[in-house]
């Protein structure tokens, strides 16, 4: 693990949450992507050497919509930056954890993704995350 | 707001989840700390310019005991460095937010702490923190 990459908020409305957090912050939102597969829409804000991503789900089937029905809007999960995906995926499995994909899949801002399962991180989803090169 | 100085995750156990972070992290706990006026017995982990505190209840009326009651572990709450955290203060009060301190109070690692309430910043429970000096 490089670093946090980002920290993922879940919201009820981008609308609202937005500019919430320009406030909070006093930064701007610099971007927001849609990331169709997994239907949400994000938006981004720098801190230091990372970002802060709020969610918010573009449709019932999203895993955003899921969370925020199971346990309201909050703390979603925390990104760590890898070098090497397809490797730390790798050392992880072996170490014990149990990972959500088999392979890595595209996520927001250029990357690729893999979660691992809360039940063996204390509770928390991780994902790991590596520039697409 | 400076950087996401660290992310507070509660858990259980620190003698379960310190070795488990330690695996999933690929990086040592360089501290331990209690907190005696919270209740809390913290771990830290350095990840880029940002630090993993895992925290454990120490006593029956630590706010880790209540958060593991009604919640679970997990993510417990953001904390972002400030440069003057009274100015911070002031600032955040003026645009509407809610702190849950009048004044800054010392926390774990050498810091002066502030919360947000986070009915304010969307289900996130947020820190305020500075360096002592």
């Amino acid at each position: 693990m490089l670093k946090v990459e980002h920290i993922g908020i879940a919201v009820a409305s981008l609308a609202d949450a937005v500019p919430l957090y320009e406030k909070l912050l006093n930064a701007p939102c610099y971007k927001t992507e849609t990331v169709e597969s997994e239907q949400v829409l994000t938006a981004f804000f720098r801190q230091g050497d990372t970002k802060i991503e709020l969610l918010e789900a573009t449709g019932p089937g999203s895993p955003i919509a899921r969370f925020l029905e199971k346990k309201g809007a909050g703390m979603h999960h925390i990104a760590f930056e890898v070098d090497n995906i397809e490797a730390e995926m790798q050392r992880l499995a072996a170490a014990g954890f149990t990972l959500l994909q088999d392979k890595p899949k595209p996520g927001a801002d250029n990357k690729l993704i893999c979660f691992l399962h809360p039940k063996d991180t204390s509770g928390v989803l991780v994902e790991l995350c590596q520039e697409r090169r």
